[in-house]
């Protein structure tokens, strides 16, 4: 920017020694383009009166896209507070003593082979009657021809094994076995009585219990604010974990909800559905989006000819080239970013519409495009900041400091890492159950380790290539010698 | 300020070359009198021997309306105690299982039919019997004619409706019907015979059931601290809301309590009554208010004139004007400050007179007008120290340092939001219930949005308005050539 | 000390341009002292040899103090946590459906008439059968005669008064009227039927209800560390509270426990008994302490003398008087910290001695004592500190950074104040209970003033005495023309 | 190092005045060699073509180290998750009304006879029934000839004892006496009737009663991961402590589990046991800890030469010696940390194999092992950091705050200790219990002091040696003359 500066001030002053009338004519309309080009919206609009479409623009845009999020964010929250409340009422119906809160990772922990026993007697006397029981729209899920899916219990256990604790000796055949039965909540009367045997548990062998069953829902709130109730179908998987062997087995409940159009049905009562002026309002965001992006796409290029243009003046008359600071000068970072939210809303907002047309259900795809061209946006105003002086004395301090702090925190994170190494394996895992071990980011991790251990080995070869890539990053020049220096200075 | 200091030490000095005699004396009264106005209430006492009167009214003050806050507080905590510990007694009351603390905006939830039936029934057989349960002076109320005034039980339920989930069919008239019954806490034997269709409740099409009813209370202990009783009407209302569908049904109960004087009393035993006592306090308080109010505006007249004649011996002797700066020295703050506070103390003792009275039960209006004006009170308290040399200049720097800091927070703030904004969508839902899904502040406008969400169309107009004017706002003048050299400065 | 230091330098430069010999021999032996009396202990060791002696009794006394300390504050936990395991036996054993936390400043809420039956039942059921099902040492306290002590229970109520709330009418005579009834555990079967009317409450005029009994214990734990057990005994108050009429009866228990001497008692079987060691070790201390105090007050004494011989001296020679800062350099603050911790030692030694003997049970007065001398002992090390050079700047800084943070808390106070008045009145009293209200440190001075509300009034006079205090101390220099000055430099 | 700057900038900058050509020639080696050593990896690979092996074996074995440390982690939480869920079912099983959560540092408390004699009876009935209530692999321990190891029920009170409370009067014999009881399950109809006097528990003298039985485990759940299942053994004790004698019996159970190879075991159905791998792995760290520890020993030998041969030639040309700076320099402290912490991950290698081949059973020793080499390694990238410039300004500043900071903190402490020891004893034990008393470091420290209150007076002698040692340590030259001038500056 020096010499960009330095050439404005001095052709500012007092005037040219060119003697070519078309070249000093040149000069002074690339001098103007110039200083017009690094001007704020309102300095153009004084200069030339050109109105500030651009800004406008993105001021729109600003207002809309927090709208449209909002309005989605709503939406969603409805989905997720239906399905979390199906959960919650799930447990209670089919969990025997469930408090209402988890214990832990999982919702209940008994302790005597009797209590087992009634807790899974009590999940299917419970689903025999579900729908004497429940105040949801809930139901058995059917197959094709109408009958009604039935519940599956499967228990796994090792294949063969005789554990003798008191002499120290077992007999184990590792290898799992697994054992299931159905049970047609129809045939209510007679499964207890035929299946005696299934459930005469051996608890030495035994590693889980797992009862699965599909439930279908409808979820009619959504009537309430003028758009088509969804069909869910819920896969319940109630597991006694006694993986452990530790005289505790952990009941746990976990349903996976998926949400998909009706097959049939007839709604009235309601006004003329109205998600259509829904429709135009993201219409109009995507319209707002593309222009915005295609005006700054005109300004980028402006910008690069503007270069050129300099550039070739600079090699014709002083025969100099434009430095780098100069030329970074032109290229506005800001621009890049408003693009690239512009795509993430435009992207966000057609999957918005397919969601409030129904064919589509991933609103956690949508969420983040729509969630991270917000922030943009926002973050975005602050370049309208830098018009103001002080703001940008604000600004450019902030982008001074930023390496240092980075650097810092470098620095910083390396010690913090040794150190949570070294403090989780000597203190870690001495710590209460019910609190610290299991805000330990690692149980998938640790899962899939105790799996297959072999893995390290094998696995040391594209390591070592890491390494090697952070060596050679590593290589750059160390004057040692000016180190007391930069130290005392 | 400047041109005055110089003017007082010019003047100071030496002396003057002025010929004219009652010129000469009309500018040593006139440097006396400026002189004066700008002395501390300590250094007036040592000139001319004037008693700090306004000082010693502005700490009279400061005491006396701090002792009001606190008595009038101490008497709203009664009355605030006295609804809440009522609310909590009816909770326990009328709502089966009730664990003594709220689940969550709800107060129980339960997730089977029975229950919901068994919660229904458990209110009803409480207020039938509410005589014999109750600890309180509390009872039902009663119309003109001395006839008790019934519960009444609403339900509200989807006009018409079959929903099969199995079949993912449904057909839902979207229309809400309500059937209402009344129930008398006298023919408590017939009810639930003659009224079983009633609450054969229809799980698929239930929105909420609603039970309302009225109870009449009267708060005794103010009796104790030498007031008269209140009377109190509770309108309870439980809602076992099912809006939601998702298989759980949420009860609440709130009361809408409203006092007011008892239609008819008879009270002995107390001492004489000594309420008289603090409305003679009360009365005490306007009077220093008003006193207070009367000698600072006093004071900004007495500014003004001295102001006027400054100007006009500038005027006549110098040709000049007095600078802007010098205009503000004589317009104190500090003056409005108490000016505006004692009028909010004087409507806020009116009023709370008048509550003392029984005329007015608006507390939260009268503790707004007290809080308020004793908050500036306290504040203003800061003035005086602005007397002491040293904290002179720790209000001088607050003084300076407050733009930059807003400055600064206003550009935090951008980025905060739009963080904001970004996490909600795409964290916000997926939190766990029973924490912080609750404690995001949207949900009344939620509620509001959910019902018609046609506005954001509408309403587009009106928004860019708003964006017109920050965009004017946002038209100042940019230098960015300097940008460098205040990064170096 | 500018003055001191200039004499020190000078003389030390070249020499006199005195003519007397004694004189020059005077001066001579002046400036040693001086310069030795400004010595630290270490200098002095090597200057003239002497030995560290106060240095080595202030080390000796914070090893020591702080051992008694910690002796004393374990023996002091034991006797809190007795009383406090016997309040929570006493609240287990008496309050019906206790659920081992207390809900607030009440330990159970009842809120119908037959659980306010059921819990008072209850404790004179428990009561009566305390021998049968406490587990600790503890009975039925005795009078003079050897006759149990009964239990006793009185009715607080209004003399007369019918309510009606649905006609909202009362007639109330509000003076308090209380019945009591004895109740003695050996007649246990005839109190019921005998005092069925006593327990007929009505709970529209019942204020509270207050049981209390007097229960004895004896401490034994403390045979285990070989002191003779204490006899306690335990003034236990049940108290029913329906003061606020509000639907819902507080319960709370609370016990006043008092120790004293057992009046016979014969012990076997532990060794001798070792306090005596411990009384020899306090002994010690309070030696150590009187030499400390000693040798510091003859350091005060010296210095008082050399001040007056420097005085002299310069009076004499040049005619001048020592300077207040070179007077205040004489003057050693920490001896004072030190004989004032050295006396507060010593009380809080004697208390324990007797406390140890038995002779006295003020654990709180004697932990006071003890406590504060041993902070000011540990302080004092920062004395020691001063002679690290580095220590010293920080200690100096501090010193001068003092009065402006005091400057700025108190200026901040000012704030804050005013914001906790008007954000209690306005927000305050409206938050929930369970929570915040009950952490307002305002509740004694609430009761205090509800009693009494004409007070204000009163008191008027004597906090305008207050104000006019505060008001000269208000009047000091202000130099307003400074101001712009002090902010620019 | 100012030495050597000056000595190698002057040598570079014009030449020498030396004649003879060998010495000429073994300066320009020297130069070399010194200017080669005090590069960083980077710099010697394009100075000298030398590849940074040193740097390549550091890399990898931090990502190995690293590696192994999480692995060695993951089963390490295993077994201590498996030992904690034991102790929580064991908790479950014995202790009647166990609410899942431990009360304090006890598990339950009760108040009454009744409910201690039937804690003490459940205990023993679940017991006999262990095998059917258990889902652990868990039973009775055996002797060596087969037979079930007893439970022993062990009483401990006072020999003899009459306590009358409400005389104030009490004779105890205060030496305890222990009475014990076995009980074995098989014989489960007899006990309570052949020992009906056993359970006569006289409350006032008893002190405690020490339920204690062992019981053996199998941990099966390490089959999955392919490791071989280890047998435990649970001691457990369960106390009713009634030592305190407040009406308050404290249920507490406590767990030793050891691990031990089981004695006799069959296993199948695994694939072919994967731990040779981890072996192999194992070894390989061995290994590259070795390389890393000679290559340090190797750089820290060769710069202990180049120091001599600069010595030499300092000494021979210039008659100087090298400053302890410069000496400084070429002793590299990375260096001993490298080869400390090299050796500490050799040394927790081989725990780590023995642990691994079941011959050791260590696992906390391990862990202190692994984990502060991993500490040291990730601290020593800080070393690598360095090499940047910025960074190195980072360190060095860091290096010159270090000791203010400590200074501080030393200052703050004594206050802090003060307080503390203040705060404690006036305000300390009569905080509430459930929160803070336990909180406080000292309960073993009480115990034992408690037990022995004769000692402080016998070690006076010792601590007055430390005090001795303190004052020497305090001796220091001290400049009081210098303090304004330090505060000025």
């Amino acid at each position: 920017m020096e010499l960009l500066v330095r050439y404005l001030d001095r052709s500012d002053s007092i005037g040219s020694t060119m003697t070519q009338d078309s070249s000093l004519m040149k000069e002074a309309t690339l001098r103007d383009d110039l200083r017009y080009y690094f001007m704020s919206p309102c300095e153009k609009y004084k200069a030339r009166g050109q109105k500030p479409w651009k800004l406008g623009v993105q001021i729109l845009k600003i207002v809309m896209i927090t709208t449209q999020l909002i309005l989605f964010g709503l939406n969603n929250q409805l989905v997720v507070s239906y399905k979390e409340e199906n959960t919650i009422a799930l447990k209670n119906l089919f969990l025997k003593d469930y408090s209402g809160v988890d214990e832990d990772d999982y919702c209940v922990s008994v302790y005597s082979q009797q209590r087992v026993y009634d807790s899974l007697y009590y999940v299917m006397d419970q689903y025999s009657q579900l729908g004497r029981l429940t105040v949801g729209p809930i139901s058995y899920a059917e197959d094709e021809e109408g009958r009604f899916l039935p519940l599956v219990i499967c228990k796994q256990f090792y294949k063969r094994g005789s554990v003798e604790p008191s002499d120290e000796t077992y007999d184990i055949d590792a290898e799992l076995e697994k054992a299931c039965m159905s049970f047609n909540p129809k045939t209510v009367n007679q499964w207890r009585s035929q299946n005696s045997s299934f459930f005469d548990l051996d608890f030495y062998r035994l590693v889980d219990v797992e009862i699965t069953f599909q439930l279908k829902g409808i979820n009619l709130q959504t009537v309430r604010s003028r758009e088509l109730p969804d069909c869910y179908s819920f896969y319940v998987t109630i597991t006694f974990d006694n993986r452990c062997h530790s005289g505790m087995v952990k009941i746990s409940l976990d349903t996976d909800s998926i949400s998909n159009a009706c097959r049939d049905w007839k709604i009235s009562g309601t006004a003329q559905k109205n998600t259509h002026y829904l429709l135009v309002f993201d219409g109009f965001i995507i319209l707002v989006c593309i222009t915005s992006a295609i005006l700054c796409t005109r300004s980028i290029v402006l910008a690069v000819r503007l270069l050129q243009r300099f550039s070739r003046f600079l090699n014709e008359n002083y025969n100099r080239k434009v430095c780098e600071d100069d030329q970074r000068e032109f290229l506005n970072c800001w621009y890049l970013l408003i693009i690239f939210s512009d795509l993430l809303a435009i992207v966000g907002s057609i999957l918005k519409m397919e969601i409030q047309a129904k064919s589509l259900t991933s609103y956690d795809v949508c969420s983040i495009f729509l969630g991270t061209s917000t922030l943009m946006v926002w973050v975005g105003v602050i370049r309208y900041l830098g018009y103001f002086e002080k703001y940008n004395v604000l600004l450019l301090t902030m982008k001074a400091a930023f390496p240092k702090v980075l650097r810092f925190c470098c620095c910083a994170g390396m010690i913090y890492l040794g150190y949570t190494f070294c403090g989780w394996i000597v203190l870690g895992p001495y710590h209460e159950k019910n609190y610290q071990m299991n805000g330990f980011p690692m149980t998938d991790l640790q899962k899939f380790l105790l799996e297959q251990k072999d893995f390290p080995v094998a696995e040391e070869g594209s390591q070592t290539d890491i390494n090697v890539g952070y060596s050679t990053f590593c290589c750059c020049r160390r004057v040692p010698e000016n180190d007391d220096i930069i130290l005392i200075s």
